[in-house]
């Protein structure tokens, strides 16, 4: 599977004292890149929690930063999926400035019901992502 | 109605590249001092939703700034209720470092059911927040 | 001056447990409108900060909220400039979703140099302003 | 070394619409409980940098999540010191709600001067740290 870019423009609101973007900013980022990641593949993150009750929810994140981003960068996000189990899936993200790698990321979720209860990945998330991976 | 006092320790998190605190986060601030505020007068805000269905939306929010606050600023939030309707609630805000005023603002709210739509203030929330008025 | 048009998609971080954006949000969305703005207006506002040491302090910042804006919600930041006064310019902006006005806001900052000191408008911001004004 | 220990009330502002806390905020938390941690051990890291120029640049941070966390939960992060090398430190953290451990993760941080450039760690610092470890 390729990546999936998103662009995203760094906000004043990201940085802090030391001039530079917050660290936990780039989990944020990750999630945006997320969403448009399953958009890409004509899956509506807000539909599936709102029209199937299902949840993404965070089992591990982690970042690893080579170089700081600032306010008013045009930074892209790398998207791609490096696991896909019965229920949990994961992610692996590429940060770049420039086509400059400036971090990189992973995040593991797990699929739940409303109620916070681990279910198997729904069929149309799996067929949608795995057709994509081809 | 006296004010009542909330103390906050500024975060890292809250600065932005100017060095000083982003002008967003005093409303995140006037938030952690309306809970306390509530848990003052006996209001579990939380329980007020989980159990009762009762939201607190915003209707309007203002703040005006004096003197920046910055990183590891222990800050004073002096909160109290300036209207109380039949079903908004208005509050109104000092933030004070060092006993001097940096900031004033203003929150209005309006009491809705969890659907969202307008509801009177529930009875035990009126009566807690009018005893402490006297 | 007519409105600048900004748009934003909704991210999942700036909901809260309500279902909805929290209102702290919309000053940061109001910010990011303020940076296109700028540059829609050939300034650059983090040059005018690097380069020449000038900076935008809040002075007051409001808004009132209509209907509440949720997740993956595409939302439209109108920006205009309302005054103009020799060290100080204030913002108004309306924020839409499907043409719905669902909150509007305003914003007034001083310019100050570096050390925060309040300076006169830089000569080429009024200009630049002033001209798209026409 | 043992955990120093920091209690923290969660914010509505925390929350995500899944109604519990949003993912990036844990490491909000750790930066919160790494400054508790620096004043327990008489360590200022506001000073650090104002005075010394001195930055803890994040070189990796990672979350790992048990049970989600909400709004009004009262906290514990349990902080200590994992490794310290020339110019690079790592934290180890807990964070408990009730005694029952809900999240953990680690960061590492190299310091810089201003420019950002590593240095080693300013002596003051490795000794205040490491007595505290005896």
């Amino acid at each position: 599977m390729t990546y999936h870019k998103t662009d995203i423009r760094v906000r004043y609101e990201e940085t802090d004292r030391m001039g530079v973007v917050y660290y936990a900013k780039y989990f944020v980022w990750f999630e945006v890149a997320r969403t448009e990641f399953f958009r890409e593949h004509r899956i509506s993150y807000r539909e599936l929690e709102e029209r199937d009750g299902v949840r993404l929810m965070l089992v591990d994140a982690r970042c690893t930063y080579k170089s700081p981003a600032t306010y008013d960068d045009l930074i892209t996000v790398n998207t791609k999926i490096t696991d896909m189990k019965n229920t949990s899936l994961s992610f692996s993200y590429e940060i770049k400035r420039g086509g400059v790698l400036i971090a990189t990321g992973t995040t593991t979720h797990v699929f739940t019901n409303a109620q916070g209860r681990p279910i198997r990945i729904p069929q149309k998330v799996r067929e949608a992502l795995t057709v994509s991976a081809l």
